[in-house]
């Protein structure tokens, strides 16, 4: 029989349920890492949320078990919540050199002054129980990597995000050979990225868009705009040398997107041909053929230069016919209706407009069907934990770990608080613990919970009616009101009579009050309430939030 | 020089320039027709409104000008709006039979009594100047109509929605001979479906779903659950067939559907062999391997059987591992997340679930670029104006004309309330008219506007707070409070010294202010309201919406 001290412990925090929100706990008896602190986007009914954060409720018990967190690369769903998480367990946090510069700014802007260590891939360091290695991946962010775990009981080897490029931009291909490798020594779990399970095939290289990327370059006969993610250095790099080969000179609009290229030039990841990068204002004298705009906002979002260049709304840059805008990007489930908007508004400015349903100018940073079957190949895991996905992906993509030949009974689908408990004897599910999403509201981080959402909810659907009451203290006499004051109920100065009218139905319902009722204030504001909610469902078949008050004077 | 009464207009008030909404006017002199009367699902930023009409103020404006409505289909994109507009302007409206059926039921529902009239392919008839005749084509619905429409100045030609399916389950392909006849007697103008124009290609015919839904039932072990749109018949039918084929009784859940279904059985559209259909309550005696279960809720709509079933809360139905779910629909934009919540909690009761990502078990409707090109070349027409689209995809229907051989200058993208005028001289955009977007919430129409939809933005993202404070009438000393009540803006039992803070806040502004202003409660209202956006912008970085109340007492 094995103690809990010999128990190897791999615990989901966030990522396994949802996409983003990555966060994994490794853990042996008393000592954890956490791979990965991200953020979600919020999901549209999370009305007003900002961010999305794991839930630590379980680390915040368990105060100095967690020795570090290592992060796989510098995407906002595998970093974004570590200022959160920092603030509170400032424990050594290792990082790539991109991430490393990324979280450099972030910690400063919070003000957060944390142990930020830099590796290598290939890299290996010692923390508590733990021998963790550094292995090189492909994924569309440079330095990003998978992770090998060493811990008592064997290796655990985490994917993080990635796809297996064999051409990739940078000739550095993922490390297959020391994938290869860890597996003829033996990987006792594999976690892998569960992302693109449902596309069968393999995903294209990134340098595959260049001849695509070119076509379009080469037909234009005006400025081409090219929209990605601020991130993406090599789709950035792709931009850059097809500008200089087709005699364009570059301007960078928006804030991350600048920092991000400066970050790439120092760290020798981006280079930029001596005077290819201009100014805004450089490029107005040069004819439209000259000029390349490369710009964050694929994503629609409200403020970005290319939302408002849609909707002419731009200091300094106005689309005209002849353009060429390019969406380099993918729709992100959620922001469809925006990103049409956006791609509408071009065409009404004239522009023509390369988006990814009629042009093929992104490739995906994840894995498809074959290469997690590549993953899996090359490791030849004991044990099998799909990550990074929503129910259906982790489904899918262990569904594909029995076809890749492992037996059901290895692969384990869990979900955020889920247990995988190894010890000697094998593998098997823990008791679950807390785990969670937090919300991120402005300043506030937690005190927006499920029932403000529902009260948001309520209050998006159908406004809010205030119902104002004088009433003498003693008699429960009505002296004035009740007043009404609504928002996001009717349109106020068409409906004058219909409020008019919901006024009477109040006082109706009050006059048919018990006497000693009506010196309860309490039973006032509740009869209130009812009569409104009544009335304006049987007129209107709406439900907004009533507020009754009542005043005893 | 023509007069006014020589010239031809065509009028879209709803469907160029979103999907959804159609109604177009055709009008010739004082007379006009409106061809379909639909309605839009609302976007998502339209909060708490059920459903969207179009603005019909221009013939509100010009009584006696609208002569009949002529219904394309019945799909409620093209239908679902005449309730609304007719209990207006109850002209004589013209529906296929399938359609006509479907508003039977509905015009009684809205308690509305309309000369509904039946037309059928083939038919014509003759309303004012215009002579109209129904084309057959097909759609994802049975009954479907393309329309020619004679007019003083020329033929214009409407597609109606449509695809050219050559091999459509019932053997009645579009009629591709009496397209061909128009264009060559001559078409002034065409209005064609833009639906689908971002596609390339041909959209597959509707029986090519035939062998692949039959793979999935031969290879099913358990009960397969398929869920479609209501009046899709012949997917219905297809279901029905193959069920009939593999030994499976079918039992239909959800009102809509049976009532389609026995609509479709009436007028020979559905057929069913007798003693397959079956209650649900029957098929508990059945081994799951004899059952399939016909439903709607491809949406994900709250209330629907296969949400329910999803969720593990439908009363008879409880989804098992072994069990097949076939999403036989497409995923419209906006119900992504609501889908995918349905599909995860699908793979969390252990079914095998087939959905447009990972299986090809629907094909479209609407015509893709090749049979775009095929209508463009059957009727040959001297104008185009592409309908049923938004602007992007209006504008590439007319880059696609443009390659069709049609003149830039005969191609006019309009929009909604755009008006087209073509007399003896030519064509040419005239002045816009009114058009748009009314809302309907509950009983309410076009009680809800752009201000109350803000208010309630507004209310979403921040919630509301109440702040009441009574005052002495004379000195404006305060008596009591300020109160503040809230919803949606903090979790309130754990910001209770929050709150508190933010009271004396506002004190504190209330004491700083001038003597004369106290008594003034417009102005206490406004500083109360001042105090507390600073603070709350100042400690949470928030905007809730703000009520101050003052009571002089």
């Amino acid at each position: 029989m094995t103690s809990a001290a010999d128990t190897l412990r791999i615990l989901p925090l966030g990522g396994l349920g949802e996409i983003g929100l990555n966060m994994l706990l490794i853990e042996y008896g008393a000592s954890a890492i956490a791979i990965d602190c991200g953020v979600m986007f919020p999901e549209a009914a999370m009305l007003g949320v900002d961010l999305v954060i794991p839930d630590v409720t379980y680390l915040r018990e368990r105060p100095d078990r967690l020795q570090a967190i290592v992060l796989t690369h510098g995407h906002e769903d595998h970093i974004g919540a570590l200022p959160f998480v920092t603030r509170e367990m400032p424990v050594p946090t290792y990082a790539t050199p991109f991430a490393h510069a990324l979280l450099e700014h972030k910690l400063e802007e919070h003000e957060i002054g944390l142990p930020l260590e830099r590796f290598k891939a290939g890299d290996s360091w010692r923390v508590g129980p733990f021998e963790i290695e550094a292995v090189h991946i492909t994924h569309s962010i440079v330095d990003a990597v998978a992770l090998a775990i060493r811990t008592p009981l064997g290796t655990i080897v985490h994917s993080g995000d990635f796809k297996f490029d064999h051409t990739p931009l940078d000739d550095m291909p993922s490390d297959i050979a020391r994938l290869a490798a860890l597996g003829d020594a033996g990987v006792l779990a594999l976690l892998s990225d569960s992302t693109n399970v449902e596309r069968p095939g393999v995903t294209p290289s990134e340098r595959s868009l260049g001849p695509k990327l070119e076509a379009v370059f080469r037909r234009a006969t005006g400025r081409v705009l090219v929209s990605t993610f601020a991130s993406h250095l090599h789709r950035i790099q792709q931009v850059i040398d097809l500008s200089a080969r087709t005699n364009r000179r570059v301007a960078v609009v928006g804030r991350g997107m600048v920092q991000n290229i400066a970050i790439g030039q120092q760290l020798g990841y981006v280079r930029v041909p001596p005077g290819l990068l201009a100014e805004l204002g450089e490029l107005k004298q040069l004819p439209p053929a000259q000029v390349t705009l490369l710009t964050t906002g694929s994503q629609a979002e409200p403020l970005s230069a290319l939302s408002r260049i849609a909707m002419a709304d731009h200091r300094q840059v106005a689309v005209e016919p002849g353009d060429t805008v390019i969406f380099s990007s993918r729709i992100i489930p959620g922001n469809e209706k925006a990103i049409f908007d956006v791609i509408n508004h071009l065409h009404r400015r004239g522009a023509e407009v390369h988006y990814e349903k009629v042009a093929d100018l992104h490739v995906s940073g994840h894995a498809s069907q074959s290469e997690l079957a590549l993953m899996l190949n090359l490791t030849r895991p004991r044990y099998f934990v799909p990550i990074h996905g929503e129910y259906r992906h982790l489904v899918r993509h262990a569904a594909l770990a029995e076809e890749a030949g492992l037996a059901p009974a290895d692969c384990f689908v869990l979900e955020d608080g889920d247990v995988l408990e190894i010890d000697a004897a094998g593998a098997r599910r823990g008791a679950p613990v807390t785990a969670g999403r937090v919300f991120v509201d402005g300043k506030g981080v937690g005190d927006v919970g499920d029932v403000v959402l529902r009260d948001r909810r309520h209050l998006s659907d159908g406004g809010v009616v205030l119902a104002i009451l004088a009433v003498e203290q003693h008699t429960g006499e009505v002296i004035s009101g009740p007043d009404l004051i609504s928002r996001g109920f009717v349109i106020e100065d068409e409906s004058q009579a219909y409020l008019e009218r919901a006024k009477e139905v109040v006082l109706e319902a009050l006059a048919a009050l018990a006497p000693e009722s009506r010196t309860i204030p309490a039973e006032v504001k509740e009869e209130m309430r009812k009569a409104l909610r009544r009335y304006f469902k049987k007129t209107l078949e709406r439900r907004p939030v009533i507020l009754p008050v009542v005043m005893e004077l």
